[in-house]
């Protein structure tokens, strides 16, 4: 089918400790939506994380020297610093405000601590093993509903010299993440060369639109008609910095300039 | 509204000197769906390219000698490195099989000079001047029907270090192509620090979904009910290698590593 549909679903205020499930099919029941086979659910990040108890106070911590000496040279705070370090795998580096951490593979801003939408005097962190999360949903809505429906959990991200955060698919359970199309033919018959599609990072975009960033409560979304092969696909595979076209070029391009 | 819808476009093969309107319109007529008010027009580049005629033999073509040694040093068709050269305002660098190019302010690779869904032997190149033509179909669209349609013009790109393309906006008419929440409130009552949302990238990989890249003859899509301000909203401003997180950091770390 050439169409689908993208609900928001709005819930109440997710809370530490809450069971993440509860508010989705509620909010599902006060739209009058209910769960049909191959749906697909969509979760911002920051809500699993909350409801997982993922959420630190910044006061309290004692910021190590290397943490000072960071928060100083990118302009951020050194508790927040300490934390971003003590959750990155590397600190790859930063421009004022942000760091650039790379963690279980990802590369990302702050190594995923956020300070939007946690308690004053908060930071929530990334959710902890959101693949294992992401299963157990879907698998516990199976046994709920009879429905196989795919469970992504979802962050934000910017494109390289663009402005504006679209969403990356942080886990992916029930549907494949990417499409490999390379053995494909073109319009004009020819196999195609490289054209992998980032089907999870595109639905998270799509729900993005309209999960809303700021006050709206909208931590997830429901997509619903989308034609993909749903099964026990799970995950999502990232690439080496080497492999990155933008990594890859820039460490070249500034190690050895032309 | 709390829903919106797409809708892919299937059309027939569109051919250089093509009115790619035309071929829209018995799409849209071919599936029973008509313009309505505030409905959002998704083009895919190379649709509008090859239409435009923006379509060149790399029979013919004499590379120079630096597009020789780019082509070796990044293992591509030196016939297509001159003319990536030649589309591009500075090659950035690349990987095996890419270069990475700055064209118009835009960060991509081989500047969109794109040999799938040519004909053989031929490439296509980036539309010329897709803002205007943007605006041009949307103002046109809007005196055959009366209505008010924002027209997006898309291209693939991928994140750093994930696999597959999702969408980006290389024209955006209509609507805003980035919405700033800065100075909103989060759930918290807390002003949010940066926040900007990508809508029109977003827009676009919601449409890459149903696009497709191989024989699909999806070239566009038509996305109904998303709830945005529509208005004389023109082009996709940018941000500068030194203000990107990605490039800004990446920069640093290999000019000066810590």
């Amino acid at each position: 089918m050439n169409h689908f549909q993208i609900f928001g679903l709005r819930t109440n205020l997710i809370k530490p400790g809450d069971t993440l499930l509860d508010h989705i099919f509620t909010a599902l029941q006060n739209q009058n939506l209910f769960f049909k086979e191959h749906d697909i659910l969509i979760l911002a990040e920051s809500a699993v994380a909350t409801a997982q108890g993922r959420v630190t106070p910044l006061s309290g911590i004692i910021p190590s020297d290397h943490a000072r000496k960071i928060a100083k040279q990118y302009d951020i705070d050194p508790a927040l610093a300490e934390i971003v370090i003590s959750e990155s795998d590397v600190i790859v580096g930063g421009i004022p405000g942000f760091l650039l951490s790379i963690k279980s593979g990802h590369l990302l801003p702050n190594a995923g601590v956020d300070g939007s939408n946690a308690p004053e005097g908060y930071v929530t962190l990334l959710p902890s093993d959101p693949d294992a999360l992401a299963r157990n949903l879907r698998m516990t809505i199976l046994e709920k509903t009879g429905f196989h429906i795919a469970v992504l959990i979802v962050d934000s991200r910017t494109h390289p010299m663009r402005y504006g955060s679209g969403g990356v698919a942080i886990a992916c359970s029930g549907i494949p993440a990417v499409i490999d199309e390379r053995g494909k033919h073109d319009l004009f018959g020819r196999e195609l060369k490289v054209t992998r599609r980032a089907i999870a990072d595109n639905l998270a975009s799509a729900a993005e639109l309209i999960m809303g960033e700021s006050n709206e409560q909208i931590p997830a979304a429901l997509i619903r008609g989308f034609d993909i092969e749903f099964g026990d696909y799970e995950g999502i595979e990232l690439i080496s910095p080497d492999e990155c076209l933008f990594i890859g070029s820039l460490k070249k391009a500034y190690v050895n300039p032309p």
